[in-house]
């Protein structure tokens, strides 16, 4: 199955919801413009159609193997990523100085929604690769940033995190890794799991970031170090020497995704070098968190568009039925296939709006100049990032399952491919922070620790919305009754939570999922409303494909009218609070 | 991962929900009782823990072969499969008069979901034997019947059905396969595809029931026969003759299922019996329908239950956090994780209580003697076969990816097993008619036909249910406030939809999906709520254990306060009618 880019509502989101032009304008970045990202996602598209996109099957397939080289990746990937690599997609958002480009995150979102609707698996070494540099560009010291960042800048070599441990997953705290001084460096011993491209043969090195314990470490998270492991070593003048002693020892052998090598990986007194100050390493991880895991939405987003675009194409040619005069009937004539249809569409489009206008926030924090509206755009970037990581993962769960329905019988055949868009699609609530731990972060850190005002002041601004639509007379009524009727849901779940969460401790815990799906439904209602008042006024101003614009507005209807109303259901959950959650012993299970 | 079988639930919902005593007693099944019920699924448990379960993963990882002598199944099915045929259970609902036993399908279908938890892949060939017996049981004449039931009861020979064919899928209107009568009996050929343990080495022979054409049969589905085509002709004195001219062209590489042999079976001119009258083959297909549909709907309960034993033994050992006295915690403890777990359990007992309470009712429109009492069974039994179907099969979706989120990353290693429910289980919503074509049959041909009559005599019962709550004061008052709550979106849905469908020819199909699901999570919260009713009656009476029966209120209070609230949603969506999922042309997906 082929992927096309869907430049239109990329492009539609980056003008009209993103403000993309305006952006740049306050960046300061004079050469940058909407025109220029729609030329620059041009270049992207064929790549990711032409060169991505037919290894994606292949990955599946024949996914990653070990020998005694260690990592070899599948048949291809090596010249893919060479291509990748020499067009400078590695390097888009970095700075000048490392030999970036300095292009806006927002664009840089844009374009990474080709590479994993194309092939997730193969994206991921790009995505962690980029992770990778953030965390030395912000955090190491200039020697480390001039020895790795330009080489992986150019692609020339890859990164990785290495965080988990077999008994440390969602709880940090418990890392054993050890790293001990040894002159102007470290060495390192310990195993990681799930280390997603933690080896292969596509460049000469990789560069590992580590999380261990100094020997004098204090206990828990406030005792955790960041380190530089390189699989090869690099010389003072950057020249490659040994080898290092870091080794994969198994892959794993997965639902999905095989096309990317998830390595538990061995150091074995390895040599790293310190990431900025000792027991920050924690610190230094939230700091990239948002990057990584509005990445991992954006994988939701894409690989939901690319299942839809499967199931379109399917239920355009597949026949079923036939009329009076005999000639056969196209599934997506079918009321309940058009629901399907219908519902990958509107949300996948809501799901696009939500990933965009987050990623711009990481620029509007990263440009504004006043400090007080620097700090707002950080506290939104804050709020926005676990609905973007949870909700959108969530909701690929549901769309590549349909994905499969609209192909009926064939598409629990592996051949058609969207079983594998459904297997590749099940890994995202788990990685980078599962769900629960995402809905934990939003209703914790992000909502009660600051009694709610970065949601109230989000809550405030999907109200404007709302006036808006009343006060331009919009013209479906459906849609402006449907989200106000959500934004009642999100008040009344944002106030509840903060008058009893002080009382009992178990509620945030037991309300965190459904108050998490809850604003992701709700976000996702408003940005659909947002563009649908933009298509309606480009519209009457005569501007744009009408027939696009008409499709945005049904499109919009159809998401307000169908999925928004689920925040009822999530609202009840929430208000049942955590009685029944925790009443019953363990025994009673 | 190991299996066991929840013999108490079960039990509670055959003496407490089925009243399998009364049952039996009007049935003048003078020896069969709850006791000898609950003696039987003991019997059946050990088979299915120690010899079935067992072989699960080797099914889904050594699937079936293909060679030149056709197919060989997994490695120790046919052991077990001799095993399982030895110890009579094919013959458990059939007559006495072929050798069977003659109880109850409420036993059977208890019995049945041991099978399905243990191994799906493999219980599936039992199933379609079972199939295959109902329809030569019904339809066939009696020479037939004489040649071929007993050696399927006996579990001898296996059973199939051929019914899909590449261009007849949903619509078997347009099967092309042909019959041509050839002396006493026709000559069958075509190509059937989808075909479940359509070849296998595991018996002599397999009994192929093959819907076909005759030469003079009118179009569409008013044409179609239904013929036996044995692989291995059967000679008048019931020894087993020459080979016939069917044989498995290929076998499909499907997402899951992978001990069951899905085969593309060609029938090059083989020899075939008619069963019953011609053209009469849909019309016997959809007398089975009931039986083969509720089938369905119970594998997604028991893979359910076998994905939450998993979670929930997972959920009890693995430590993730420490206590401040430096203990370690294990995941139940945490709010998410038991939502996920409550959500789970809860779920898979409301699905248990509807695949129980509606495989009853083919018992007793069978036993019923007065025949306006059988004519309210059967359609009641009609009613409740696409919400079995269709919602139970849907919630399997749900429920076994929240099997995987539990175990968070090691859910998505396919060493855990969490991963293979979760691929077994989404061929669920699609074969024996997708939950689209479930959904349409539900709200056209069970509601709109009979101008909504079969669904006013079920809201009435849940009503006397929601009246029974009140005046024996059951004291949650939040579950008797859910259930009042959505009884009331019911009786709107049902109503509006009566009111509408005529004069908007999109409506039904366009609401059928949303107007089931709203239907099966209320059916779901008025037997939660009746088997609440009961064990508080129960408790209150000293009887049975007080921990279970305080479990079971708890489990009914959880599914109602944070599952049942979802038919608000459903009911929005009812309500939206087809307007914006019609409205785009197909240019402008």
């Amino acid at each position: 199955m082929s992927y096309v880019h869907p430049y239109r509502d990329a492009e539609f989101v980056l003008r009209h919801l993103v403000d993309f032009d305006a952006l740049c304008a306050t960046a300061g970045l004079d050469e940058v413009n909407a025109d220029l990202a729609v030329a620059i996602l041009e270049e992207a598209a064929k790549l990711g159609s032409e060169v991505l996109a037919p290894l994606n099957r292949v990955g599946d397939q024949e996914g990653a193997r070990m020998d005694a080289q260690g990592v070899e990746e599948t048949p291809g990937f090596k010249e893919a990523y060479g291509q990748f690599a020499e067009s400078g997609w590695l390097s888009l958002s970095a700075a000048e100085e490392v030999g970036g480009q300095n292009l806006p995150n927002a664009l840089n979102t844009a374009v990474n929604e080709i590479w994993h609707s194309a092939n997730m698996a193969f994206a991921l070494c790009p995505m962690l690769s980029q992770g990778a540099m953030e965390s030395i560009a912000h955090h190491a010291d200039e020697t480390l940033q001039a020895l790795y960042l330009p080489r992986l800048a150019t692609g020339e070599w890859t990164g990785t995190m290495n965080l988990t441990e077999p008994d440390a997953g969602s709880d940090l705290a418990a890392i054993k890794c050890k790293a001990i001084p040894d002159g102007d460096h470290y060495r390192i011993s310990g195993q990681k799991i799930f280390i997603t491209w933690g080896d292969h043969r596509m460049t000469e090195n990789i560069v590992h970031l580590v999380l261990a314990r100094l020997p004098d470490a204090p206990p828990g998270v406030k005792g955790i170090s960041l380190f530089i492991v390189p699989k090869v070593l690099v010389e003072e003048n950057g020249d490659l020497g040994a080898p290092n002693q870091v080794r994969c020892l198994s892959l794993e052998h997965k639902l999905g995704i095989h096309g990317s090598p998830t390595c538990v990986m061995e150091f074995d007194a390895a040599i790293g070098y310190l990431v900025g100050e000792p027991n920050k390493g924690l610190a230094y991880m939230f700091t990239m968190m948002n990057h990584a895991r509005q990445a991992v939405g954006l994988q939701g987003l894409s690989i939901s568009e690319r299942a839809y675009q499967g199931a379109l194409q399917y239920a355009q040619e597949r026949l079923q039925g036939t009329r009076r005069d005999g000639s056969r009937v196209a599934i997506i004539e079918y009321p309940d296939v058009r629901r399907m249809l219908m519902t990958m569409k509107s949300a996948t489009e809501a799901m696009r709006a939500l990933a965009m206008v987050a990623s711009a926030e990481v620029d509007r924090f990263r440009y504004a100049s006043d400090p007080a509206e620097k700090a707002s755009h950080f506290a939104r970037l804050e709020l926005f990032t676990p609905i973007v990581k949870g909700w959108l993962t969530e909701m690929s769960q549901e769309l590549t399952s349909l994905g499969i329905q609209v192909y009926g019988g064939m598409g629990y055949v592996e051949e058609t491919g969207a079983a594998q868009h459904y297997r590749d699609a099940r890994i995202l609530t788990i990685y980078e922070g599962t769900t629960g731990i995402q809905a934990l972060d939003f209703i914790g850190r992000k909502t009660l620790s600051n009694n709610g005002e970065a949601l109230q002041l989000l809550l405030d601004e999907m109200q404007s919305t709302a006036e808006a639509l009343r006060s331009s007379g919009y013209p479906d009524a459906s849609l402006v009754a449907a989200l106000d009727q959500s934004l009642e849901h999100g008040v009344k779940a944002r106030a509840w939570i903060l008058e009893q969460a002080a009382s009992d401790r178990d509620l945030a815990g037991s309300a965190s999922f459904n108050f998490l799906m809850l604003f992701g439904y709700l976000c996702g209602g408003w940005l659909m409303a947002r563009e649908a008042l933009q298509a309606r006024a480009l519209s009457e101003a005569g501007e744009g494909d009408p027939s696009f614009l008409e499709a945005k507005m049904t499109t919009a209807r159809f998401y307000c009218e169908h999925l928004l109303p689920r925040t009822q259901s999530y609202l009840a959950a929430v208000l049942a609070g955590s009685d029944s959650i925790m009443a019953l012993t363990v025994d009673q299970f």
